[in-house]
């Protein structure tokens, strides 16, 4: 099924909500104690998507509404919460033993659900971890399931995890 | 995150395709391997789904299609096909250490997909299990994906194992 001299590597998106960091917690207590006592098997890959530069200024007619100035500071925005979701994380997989499990950090540009795809194919990720957020029929009919995405186009299982409701409302 | 205490338990959906038979090996390589030094603290749970049984004779016009002894040939095809399905479980099962590991197996009758989130919930299921049907679009418009259904509608994680192209086209 596997080859065991490979490493293990499992992917996990994150992003800015609890959901994702919940995810995560679930795969250390879950995926990553499997690998305890060969813990240099296992490379733990965390990915958040940040969203595209606006492209407004030089493609779109609309343009005159992003300055330079705005662009750069929506850039740096994006930017800061990339740091601020990698430090979250980070302060979870620290708490758990994991100083000898390889964690790499990758931010990636563009559709989540598309990156996510390509990271997990490219990576030749052994299994994806994902948050599932719990929307109501409507944002989810606008915004379409990351997760279902993923679980139909990634080679590589996929992990579902919502976040109990009992916590979710804290 | 979870009782220790408490038994941790794997519900996997199995059914006559290779898909589910993969999905099981792939859990008792990932899954239960974490508890291999704690045995007694993982309960698995096998679920086969059987399809309702007929009710055309009663209910439907066309019951003159179907006697008595074609439903009753049809119930034990069910049947036996369930039987065939926990055998073919068990033999993997068995090959993995999973001698200190309670294994349950249910079989329930009615729409997969609803009979897997009931199962779920009421077995209070820590981890749900299931493989994924690689159906084209026309196929997957009819059926609809069952993994996807549970993925919405289960409380628990939800690991959906699709079975790598390399071995499925054996």
């Amino acid at each position: 099924m596997e080859e065991s001299n490979e490493k293990k590597i499992i992917l996990v998106a994150v992003d800015e909500s609890e959901e994702s960091m919940y995810a995560l917690s679930w795969c250390l207590h879950n995926l990553l104690s499997s690998t305890a006592a060969q813990p240099t098997n296992t490379k733990l890959v965390l990915l958040y998507v940040k969203p595209p530069p606006p492209v407004y200024s030089s493609l779109d007619a609309t343009g005159y509404l992003f300055g330079c100035d705005v662009i750069a500071t929506m850039e740096k925005y994006t930017k800061d919460i990339a740091t601020s979701v990698m430090s979250k994380a980070e302060r979870i997989y620290k708490d758990f033993h994991t100083n000898n499990i390889q964690v790499d950090k990758i931010v990636g540009s563009g559709e989540a659900k598309d990156v996510i795809c390509v990271a997990a194919d490219k990576l030749r990720a052994d299994i994806l971890v994902m948050g599932s957020h719990d929307y109501g029929f409507f944002k989810r009919a606008l915004l379409g399931s990351v997760s279902e995405h993923c679980a139909k186009h990634v080679k590589c299982p996929v992990v579902v995890i919502k976040r109990p409701k009992t916590t979710a409302q804290i």
